[in-house]
């Protein structure tokens, strides 16, 4: 393993002790101060145990300390399970006797309201000082099912714990504990669980980020109600892509009102989910919406083999089954391909008549009679060129129990593509000795798709974040603005260096330099009034459109005067932009924004009063690529406007996404850009152009 | 029982048959045409079975007869399990001893191909002829297990097939056969079990429609692959409904391809799925989308209990599953109200300090140590007078069974509200515990939500359709025009008349009748070309908008003339019709089409290049009221639109859905109305307006 640094060493001390004190352990071990030491003992954990408690002298058969003071030296970690008000005094003389890390079970801290938030400060603070990392407080704790380390009081521990590819951790202790019993319930296996708690001191992605280096693991699951490292959660999506593990996340509060109960109930800080969403999609993350899709993705990634690409081969034994499912598949971004010829002679040969011998394959009633026509069309399916992944489909079948498996056995053996089998009211038997087998089930067919969708997305993603450019160099931004908006005019130019197009603008101080302006110009021109006091040009008549000849240049010159002085008689007017009228059919916004969770944030969206209803925009966090920004592009609902409808010509997607990895590079090296908005963008024969822009610096750098 | 027309005792004899014929029947009681007589035997059918083959002198002890004619008079049916080429000749032989129906198990028939599908055709008619109804071919036959009747070989019928509630028919051999077990495994019972098969005669709806008048069935449940008969299913939807019993459909084929897989795989007539969608949610279908959301819906809907509106009630032991089943409310069409002072109060006295007393109400962990506090919280919760429903939501807790199984029992007691438990890896012996009880479990939160969604959506229904109305006189119309494209003028006058706002016009035959015109009007107006033989008037420059002085009328009208001369050299010109410019910020199109399952549609949509992309629009089968088109316009999701942004005023919903009323009575009332396009449909401060209309009209009455 390559070195550590302190702080990871102490994590692998924690998840990987030789020794575990149980500061406040009972004697009865049906207590949640018992629990841990009854799972420690029953379950074969080979380091040393020290309960920590004076009411007792030893606990079954082990000596206990009475108080943290007389530990040995050189204790990996602590288990805390004493009432809040005596958790930092604990911490604080574990710190003195080199223990390196606690798991606090009790509650009572930043879920309790104001007092509660003080005091788990306090106990930040105090594990800093005493050089004692914390899980916890108010969780349940972890497992290490390859090492036996039972630091829970969870439910989940009470059943069969065998290890397995999986690592869990999880924010909320019931939920996870639920999770978890699922994952027992289907024959997959746990090598860790862990449940973070209230975060005081290690967090979920910290946590994740030291289980997914352990070579047993396979794949990363997690459970999330709030995420304030943001930066973390990206690291940890990076190094599971380095690692070609899965991270599949589930987060509560997708709503407004849910994403509120969720802030509320653990005081976590609620990330607007529209933002965790793209930014978790475009790290390669795959999210599952509730419980059951993230059983169903574990089941499909815990197998080995890898999905090439997004061609979904079905067989069945029901028509209708064969429909719902090509449906579904759709809906999910993958492919039912029609077979190649020599597939469908393949199938021919072994089909009935009244069968399909075309994708989705139909192998019939007969089916019941003859299960072995399963096999040779199956293993046909499987081995189209177009076909990337397989998914079997029967029902019942209990008195062909031995002769499915069997066959399923040998498809298996005949093909190196995954194929899942989704038997609908399956013989429990069958499900078991197919899971023996390491071959994939499910019970429901959409839930199968879902799946396969799930492995072909993480099989077929490509991390579309920018190459490692130069930074966008601004220095006059830096030194002539402290903070607050630019003008249009100096943003401009600084956008247009950025590689931004921008509509070009001229100042003009008064109504003969606006003349000028124009004749410089080709074509009509728009006139905005200029100031820094004035943000929202139209709100105050500071705008007037398609002035092409010198009169009309004038008058306009004299009106936003007027207006100006009228709507708004203190702002300081330097004069009026003059700016040629950009053409083009297509009308989007582009912005950046700095999310307090993960920085950055690029959107784009369709322009007008469609983006108030329909909310049709895209979001990724800077910087990133252009193959990222086609991507934005392909999310907005609308994006086929992009393409001409009713006879409008296409615009150039490329150009537009190339425009908005340039606006994520400013944002990601230019601290300072608070904000952006680029709206309207205007697109056309030309591309797109930014016809107005807000620009806004903050002080100090983020 | 009221009397039955001859066609429906017919189907009462062939499901509660006094004696069966099994034309066909094996003494091998393990094949098709033997496992009937196994069932009929094994679970104690009490009528007269009469086995028929030449081979057999008897067949378990039961006479055999060699020929159908050979069967004694007053077989009330017969099960046929012969090939497919000797179907026809026993079903005219069954006619000939007064058998009154027919069970067909034989496939060979429309799912082989043209050859396949005369013979089904032939056996259709021969059918008639003999005066046998026939259910099938290519089917599993039926199961009433009020009865003991198995005229079926389905797997299903293999194992428990207890009567319950629900009476199930499918179009699907296998994947009904799937879902009757996933039935019997949620502890559920069928009444009935009908394959429909090929439908050659009996089809889905009239089988329904006679077991749903079973007093002992609660809940009708239907899988369907295809509708050709759509006011067969609009009958039986009413029926349900006027009966108090829910319809739940399951129908694959949601999308294009699907539809053509369905459409290929049995030879059922394919409706738009879109159609389809919208007519069973006007008459008060559920629709599931696949199986386990039919199977989650029938556990909601076959308890007895009545949800009186929409507010949700969720208590947990797991703040973040309250999310998440809030969000899912949310996105279902459920309210999760806040709870009144007094029940916060009762919920105060209690809950632990750091549970949430609002909802969702998080009893948090010490649930686990304290059951009871779940009894006092949920009652209180399910008594605050904006709760209908209440979701309890736990998991594991396998220490605790015998104590929470006394709890539900106890709240279900102390309620009247329906109240649902979501027990996610629940003890087996939990679930079974939980039943015996009458109490709906479920295993998932998103999934006990959906489930109580659909609960309130069937109570809370309310059938929109219009109140029988006078038929709308349009004698002219009918007089007149042979078929074919009505001309503008006329058509506006009789849509007028018909009560739809249509903008004036005037046929103008030269420029000075249209400078009269214009006087006539007040403001500006348009010309529009008027002649038999264009329809797509602004194709040709048939259109100039904006006309507001003589000069301007008298150009166009010429332009107009020179247009069309060029562009529709052959076309018969009758003039340009002046219109008033209609003034109107949203841009809606309406319009009506005869559609081949379910008759004459009334749609409604955003216009303009919106339309092409977003698809818009929402659909109902005329006619109805003013409430369902409010419900039309609700169902836009562009809705907010009419509700006024930026600044833009509202616009009266009620006066639109007044418009689309008007348009479905004109529909329903004037069968010979083969289409109807209004567009533009302007709508501003004087309600909606159409600027144009296409009105084509069939020969023969549809």
């Amino acid at each position: 393993m390559n070195e550590l640094a302190p702080r990871r060493q102490t994590i692998q001390r924690l998840l990987q002790p030789a020794s575990i004190a149980i500061v406040g352990a009972s004697e009865d071990l049906s207590k949640v101060n018992g629990r841990p030491l009854k799972h420690l003992l029953d379950k074969g954990y080979a380091g040393r145990i020290l309960p920590v408690n004076p009411k007792y002298r030893d606990i079954e058969g082990l000596p206990c300390y009475a108080r943290v003071a007389d530990l040995p030296d050189g204790v990996d970690m602590a288990i805390i399970a004493v009432p809040a008000s005596e958790v930092i005094a604990h911490v604080e003389a574990l710190g003195q006797c080199g223990v390196a890390a606690a798991v606090i079970f009790s509650s009572g801290f930043g879920e309790m309201g104001a007092e509660g938030r003080a005091m788990e400060e306090a106990l930040q603070r105090a594990g800093e000082r005493a050089g004692v990392r914390l899980l916890g407080p108010n969780c349940l704790g972890f497992i290490n099912a390859f090492s036996n380390v039972y630091a829970t009081f969870s439910q989940y521990a009470d059943g069969d714990t065998g290890a397995g590819p999986i690592a869990f951790v999880t924010q909320s202790g019931a939920f996870g504990t639920a999770i978890a019993a699922l994952v027992r319930q289907r024959g997959l296996g746990l090598g860790y669980f862990i449940n973070t708690g209230n975060e005081a001191d290690l967090n979920f992605s910290e946590l994740m980020l030291a289980v997914i280096e352990d070579p047993r693991i396979r794949v990363a699951a997690g459970y999330l109600e709030g995420v304030s490292d943001g930066e973390g959660l990206v690291r940890l999506a990076r190094r599971c892509r380095e690692l070609g593990k899965p991270l599949v996340l589930t987060k509560v509060g997708r709503l407004g009102s849910g994403a509120r109960a969720a802030a509320s109930h653990t005081g976590a800080l609620a990330v607007e989910d529209t933002i965790f969403d793209s930014v978790i999609r475009q790290y390669g993350v795959l999210r599952a919406r509730n419980e059951e899709q993230m059983l169903d993705m574990l089941e499909a990634l815990a197998q080995p083999r890898v999905c090439a690409g997004t061609g979904l081969g079905i067989a069945t034994q029901s028509g209708g089954a064969g429909v719902m499912m090509a449906d579904r598949a759709e809906e999910v971004g993958l492919a039912v391909p029609s077979l190649g010829a020599a597939t469908q002679q393949r199938l021919a040969q072994v089909m009935p008549a009244f069968g399909s011998a075309n994708n989705p394959v139909d192998v019939t009633g007969q089916f019941v009679a003859r299960p072995e026509l399963l096999l040779e069309s199956v293993v046909a399916l499987l081995d189209d060129p177009e076909v990337d992944i397989g998914i079997v489909w029967l029902q019942l079948m209990t008195a062909h129990v031995d002769k499915l498996v069997t066959i399923f056995a040998e498809i298996q053996a005949r093909t190196t593509k995954p194929f899942f089998v989704c038997w609908v009211a399956a013989p429990a038997h069958a499900l078991q000795r197919l899971r023996e087998l390491g071959i994939v089930v499910f019970g429901a067919g959409e839930r199968a798709v879902e799946a396969a969708a799930a492995l072909a997305r993480y099989h077929t993603h490509r991390v579309g974040n920018a190459e490692s450019q130069a930074p966008i160099q601004l220095p006059g931004l830096e030194a002539r603005w402290k903070q607050g908006m630019v003008p249009c005019l100096e943003a401009t130019e600084w956008l247009q260096a950025a590689g931004i197009p921008m509509a070009p603008v001229h100042l003009a101080r008064d109504a003969g330099e606006a003349v000028s302006a124009w004749k410089g110009f080709t074509g009509a021109v728009a006139l905005k009034i200029e100031s820094p006091d004035i943000s929202h040009k139209t709100e105050v008549g500071g705008v007037i459109l398609k002035l092409n000849d010198e009169t009309a240049v004038r008058d306009a010159m004299a009106q936003l005067l007027r207006n100006a002085s009228h709507h708004a008689p203190d702002a300081r007017v330097s004069g009026a932009l003059v700016q040629p009228m950009v053409d083009g059919h297509i009308e989007l916004v582009m912005g950046v924004h700095r999310d307090p969770v993960f920085g950055a944030m690029v959107m784009v969206g369709f322009g007008g009063v469609l983006v108030e209803v329909l909310k049709d925009v895209a979001f990724r966090k800077a910087p990133f690529g252009v193959d990222e920004g086609l991507s934005m592009l392909a999310e907005l609902r609308l994006a086929a406007l992009l393409d001409g409808v009713r006879g409008q010509s296409a615009v150039d997607r490329r150009a537009i996404a190339q425009m908005l990895a340039n606006v994520s590079q400013l944002a990601a090296t230019v601290p300072r850009l608070a904000e952006l908005d680029l709206n309207p963008v205007r697109v056309g024969a030309d591309g797109p152009i930014a016809v107005d822009c807000v620009l806004v610096l903050s002080e100090e750098t983020a």
